[in-house]
């Protein structure tokens, strides 16, 4: 099989998505680019996770945009993973959820504010709601669209998607990213959390306030950066994500 | 076994019920219809999921409503189902549920708003709530009156029910349906997710609006109807239904 | 062992809290009533769901409240169980729970309207919530005295236990009860259920209002008395407890 | 191993937290102390609970705060527990989760009143929630200044570690203590419950208020001291804990 070992990571990246409750039915797809290679694989369209293979897996050109591997079609979503594989050469995995906590809020329209240090950890600031679509960019070529209104968002206000690694797509659902499709559904898993105890937290005192800047500081860098402190060493998590990625549990 | 299939197919429709979650005890049925034999075949009343077998399935004749295969006596509900077999002539399978996010839209007397793509890729405009049923209609023929208000709902407001593949009974719970009995549960699935993710968005937000005509429009035609490309072609998520239907996990 | 049928089936209704999880930890107690015998079977205090066997289950007199079997301490809660099954003749079985939206309706010292017609099949009028106790009654025969407070409510407002198979106690947590400890406990489940489709309802339209009493009269009255015609006849899912209070699963 | 017995108790303690679901990833740790030998075990940082060994368990020294067996690093909470354990020299155990509905309530920066009976079983009053950390607190020697904090709280209101065995960290999260790991988990099972009540029970009822003293003492005091008359005798609930942090499920 061509690029076994990149099919092998985004089946079990999907399949976790599954186990997780991060989706119903087959409601999100995760993707992760080989950049050396030129190509991402994904979540073929409409196939149930619990069901999916290695071989399944569609396998894309960056470049081009077209099917190289696989017989399926890809996912719906192809066009607005490619896009922002382009525009944020910094990330190599992509998830896309419907998990009811975040898609709320996406439905809502609002960007999750910082209330507390477990969203800290992972998002140095808000989770960012993007601009609903226009009536033109759905007509045509609306998942290409999608990626480019994210992509809009982080570059009109600056943000680095490495240090904001999610969006919430206004009348739609998250998107997260990451270091491999692994990451990319942790942190979907993450900001599934955030967005649940951040929902109850405004139930429990409508006035509440997001946490200071240093306090936003202190938990995104104790976990990111030079000075990080959490874990053992080495790329954050690595060890035990890539144990999980080939499998084991 | 007469109806062999088609009883095998409606037990595990409702083994699925159970299984998913969509309600506690016995509180919920599925039914398919096979209108070339002119029977549909239903769970009987009061039995337990677990146990259930496809010999328990009770086998009703489309024409007189009379039961024509199973000992068990049928759901206290269906004369509801014979009821919009008769009135939705393109439907072939129903499921009535008690899940408790859509119950809860039902008993606030509520239709639940379009607020994002999740509904929009199934439900092609709000999930309709019935009138409550008067005195009359409670008090005699109660099961074949639910159907009909139901039904009654779809006409006066020129709702297709294949476009708007389910519906909440006032002050009772939803009822969905569509091209088999286990479309019609896959639906109050996604019914019951709609129905939570709804209400999350409002709490969030008490000013949150219905989406834009043209993104229902773009999410319910991206998966249904001539122009269609989600999936993998043919009826949308076919392969996978039927895979499931025949106990395939 | 003494009483072993007794003590078998209020072990397997024991259990089946933890199962369906209706109180974590120890916090659920269920117990049943043989009047021929003069006794009944309550689980012991604090002893985890997962361990409990049926010798582990206290015997207790009905007519002195001593202990006659078992050689662990009894529920705590048992002088409550005790004074319902005097001021209650009618009732076989016991179940107190601590799930967590019935509790919720508890604390904020709240009967349940009757708001849908998953309400109406088991409860004919709202799910009523007592007084708060009495300093008097707390200090002293504390568990008796919430017994009583349960009692008296249904002798003031003329409720039949049978009609009403439940109660909360303000501040504290529901009690309910049945035909045998099995149908107590499902009579628990479907309290949770039911308290919590209730919220979610309230929260969606701040002005429901109660089902109408011909809707109540037709859901209770379709699966209670002379005139039911839910599930296979007998006893209301006689068959089906029957199979599970005995292990089938 | 050295510390064997210590570190296998750890280990079970931290599975724990995961197999009930207080933490997603690794967002969460308990310790244990062993007074006499003067040091704590804790969960390392970063490592997934469902592969974590009793090996893997860091034993830190409580004189010096240096990790004395163990290849891994400690948790990054690690300066927390420390304080915890010389400023409340009555508790043997620590956990620290980010359960959702007990941080909902840090995050909102409340206490949670004492609205019912399952709450007084273990809480002997408000669960109390800490003043945010300052900027120089967060600046430098976090996780001890977090330590600092949780102590000044308990020591300006003269509360007593025992009687309320748990803190809520403004913005942050939980941290619960007890008898051992294993209580101390035990403990963070219960005020995620009791969150999770509190907080419906206030969307019930606006209005609803705390509970009187006297029905605080009663569930108090029947489970704890000298008159305590709950489980089966002995260090309340000793035996079934016991058993399961060995193993026994």
């Amino acid at each position: 099989m061509q690029y076994q070992n990149l099919r092998e990571r985004v089946c079990a990246a999907n399949r976790e998505i599954d186990r997780v409750r991060l989706a119903i039915l087959t409601w999100g797809n995760a993707s992760e680019v080989d950049r050396l290679s030129g190509v991402f694989a994904i979540k073929p369209s409409g196939v149930d996770y619990d069901a999916l293979t290695p071989e399944e897996i569609s396998v894309i050109s960056l470049a081009s945009g077209e099917k190289v591997a696989g017989v399926l079609n890809p996912s719906s979503d192809t066009a607005t993973h490619l896009h922002l594989y382009r525009a944020f050469p910094q990330i190599t995995g992509i998830a896309h959820t419907h998990s009811p906590a975040a898609t709320a809020w996406a439905q809502a329209g609002r960007a999750i504010p910082c209330y507390g240090t477990t969203h800290a950890d992972t998002f140095y600031g808000p989770v960012p709601c993007t601009r609903p679509l226009t009536c033109e960019e759905i007509e045509s070529a609306y998942e290409l669209n999608t990626g480019r209104v994210i992509a809009e968002h982080f570059h009109m206000h600056s943000l680095n998607p490495l240090e904001i690694p999610g969006v919430l797509v206004a009348a739609h659902a998250p998107f997260t990213w990451g270091a491999s499709a692994w990451q990319a559904v942790i942190n979907a898993r993450i900001l599934e959390e955030v967005a649940r105890i951040a929902a109850s937290a405004e139930a429990l005192n409508p006035g509440v306030t997001p946490v200071d800047q240093f306090l936003l500081d202190k938990h995104y860098l104790r976990k990111h950066g030079a000075a990080a402190y959490y874990g053992q060493g080495g790329d954050p998590g690595d060890r035990i994500v890539n144990d999980k990625s080939r499998g084991h549990r």
